[in-house]
């Protein structure tokens, strides 16, 4: 990370602190410097934090021989921290730095630890930058929409749609800000009066990318943008990386709205996959290039195919989430009938009335059968006639809501 | 079925035939009298003929008191019987009828007696009345291709095209005349120069729907359409739900393109089920109606995702079929880095060189291991430069297929 030189090297604090004292100001302190000096999601320093607590851990760094490798690499950026005047500089613009021991703490963020390996980023971040009103332990119901950067029109108003469905049964939308798919799932859940929040690469005092400028400073009024690098810091391919397993594990699931074989969306997916939460994708055109990894996480059974908010929080089992309604036609007149009515039904002439003999032989059925079949029929209004003078189907226009029609045709 | 009356009744033979003779000319009489006689997929029929036999279940019919209700049903039709004209018709028009017993008979078709209930067609037919070249004792592998005669272009061209890949690779593909999908997944099937069959709700004499002559015509004389209805039966509602058990019973299973939440498609999806056959569907936009049947179908778990031939012949497993390659993007160079090589490279300036120094502070690495990656990276062609002058990113475009072009930028 560049980082201007302040010119005095911060000193971590002589005794140990941080360990017996999560979320003390010590601890803070030491959090601020080591996320500040590590990349996002070094399990090995994440694992000598917890073991050794983030204070003792930095004053091993300068007072130790450097000998093992992981604290060889932070030797290159240890003597410009400056974690005191990063917080401070965070106080004046309103960001926060949430480290573990915190309430607003989203203790999820925890299941990294089982979900990853070594040099893969399997752990939780050593503490998050925080700017916008929304807290981070309000984040436990939320969904992550992500897909595209180079999204189709067809994948936006799906990202939107599913973010204002989301957003209006109270569920938070999590993204990453990016063009595409992530504006759209932002954007939806703030038209609903929803939450959103972002996750970002960079820090939080940066928009990134510089185009969605307004979207940003609206989730900065109304939700959350979150970083787990400091102020200042630019956005690097591996710090997207690092991201999206945040994105992953802030939430109760994934919702992929489109992505090409080869999109960072998947990255994200596969996290979800990790973190075992629900990962759900949205289908669309197989033509469309967009949709092949979104169909491929589907056919592969990794991902539940979702083409609405209500099949989403019916999946991840949102509280005050109804319970899904089947997608169904209309009850029809003509879906009351037995089987052996609806084949008396499609033996009766469409215009000459024919007697009940007639009717029977058409439908290889037995004469009684077919006439207690016409009555019913009649008095569903499906057919019209009498024993006498024969039967004929109604119109369809006349046969209404099913109600009984039988003085109709006597 | 209203047949014309040809004034003479037929009269089954006096003596029990065709139980002790499957395929022999007395049994294949008497099925030919009971398909016209009986509506396609009554279980009660087809459990009398397969306990009684055809012939002696026919004479019953004649001479027994009518108590049973099966019975009942047949009396309206039994006077005018006359399965020998039938047969002779037939065969003046190039019409086959096989039965059970026959070398030509499908015996998967058998698998109905499992799939079904009583009232629900769940048995094989009584016999197939055939018109075509291909023989149905060469369908096991077949494959058929359904869905909403509503059809939009994009499902209409997905059917063309699966309904090509699986004439390619010699996958008969089964469908039923239908406008929209089912015309795409045979007309597909004949463009590719495989074979076709086209299943029929009405007799083999008649193309149902007219407009599908062109179409009817070219698959008489290379493929086959098959009924289980005879000659000059017309297409009625319940035939259409009964022919739907054989095109779903025929293969190895069913690929439904689009379906609305009420299409007759659905009833295939539904027996291809209930047979254990390989339910399959192919994803289209969610905003389309005609999609929203497939998608229920994919999410629920009941069929799986397809968007092309070769995933349909992986997942039936078809003889000669390849196993399917996954979807990859080219590999690049930087597909061959390990991650710490990554983050190098993600440090290394775009324009003006830097010292390994600066780079492994951006990096986060220890200066050691950043200067054996720019190695690495230079081999690679990704960086130029050199201890001394320090490195930077090669242009994407120099960077090829990622052999050495160390020669570069010294």
């Amino acid at each position: 990370m560049s980082r201007p030189d302040t010119g005095r090297a911060w000193q971590p604090p002589s005794a140990p602190a941080g360990a017996t004292d999560p979320g003390g100001e010590a601890d803070r302190l030491a959090r601020a410097a080591l996320s500040a000096a590590a990349e996002p999601g070094d399990v090995r320093i994440a694992m000598l934090v917890r073991e050794l607590g983030a204070g003792p851990f930095l004053q091993r760094l300068r007072t130790d021989d450097y000998e093992a490798a992981v604290l060889k690499d932070l030797a290159p950026r240890i003597e410009a921290l400056d974690p005191a005047r990063d917080l401070e500089l965070a106080d004046r613009l309103g960001v926060r730095f949430v480290v573990p021991g915190d309430l607003e703490w989203p203790s999820q963020l925890d299941d990294l630890w089982e979900a990853g390996q070594l040099y893969d980023r399997g752990c939780p971040p050593i503490g998050l930058w925080v700017r916008g009103p929304v807290r981070l332990d309000e984040l436990a119901d939320a969904v992550a929409v992500v897909g595209s950067r180079s999204a189709t029109a067809y994948g936006v108003d799906a990202a939107l749609d599913i973010g204002a469905g989301l957003g209006r049964a109270g569920v938070p939308v999590v993204s990453g800000l990016a063009f595409g798919i992530d504006q759209g799932g932002h954007r939806g859940a703030m038209a609903a009066g929803g939450v959103t929040v972002a996750v970002m690469a960079c820090g939080v005092d940066r928009c990134y990318p510089a185009g969605h400028r307004p979207l940003f400073d609206h989730i900065v009024q109304r939700g959350a943008i979150v970083s787990e690098v400091p102020l200042g810091t630019a956005p690097m391919r591996m710090r997207f990386l690092a991201r999206n397993r945040l994105i992953a594990a802030l939430g109760r699931g994934t919702v992929v709205v489109e992505a090409a074989i080869r999109s960072g969306a998947l990255n994200t997916a596969n996290w979800t996959e990790r973190l075992h939460r629900v990962l759900m994708a949205v289908p669309g055109p197989i033509t469309q290039e967009q949709a092949q990894g979104v169909h491929e996480l589907i056919r592969s059974g990794a991902a539940s195919l979702v083409s609405r908010a209500e099949e989403v929080l019916e999946l991840v089992g949102a509280s005050g989430a109804h319970l899904l309604e089947e997608r169904r036609a209309p009850v029809r007149t003509d879906d009351r009938l037995n089987p052996r009515e609806r084949q008396v039904l499609d033996a009766v002439p469409k215009r000459t009335p024919a007697g009940a003999e007639s009717i029977s032989r058409t439908a290889g059925m037995n004469v009684l059968d077919v006439e207690s079949g016409l009555i019913r029929l009649r008095d569903l209004g499906l057919v019209a006639g009498s024993p006498d003078r024969g039967w004929r189907l109604t119109a369809p226009s006349d046969r209404g809501t099913g109600a009984s029609t039988s003085s109709l045709g006597r």
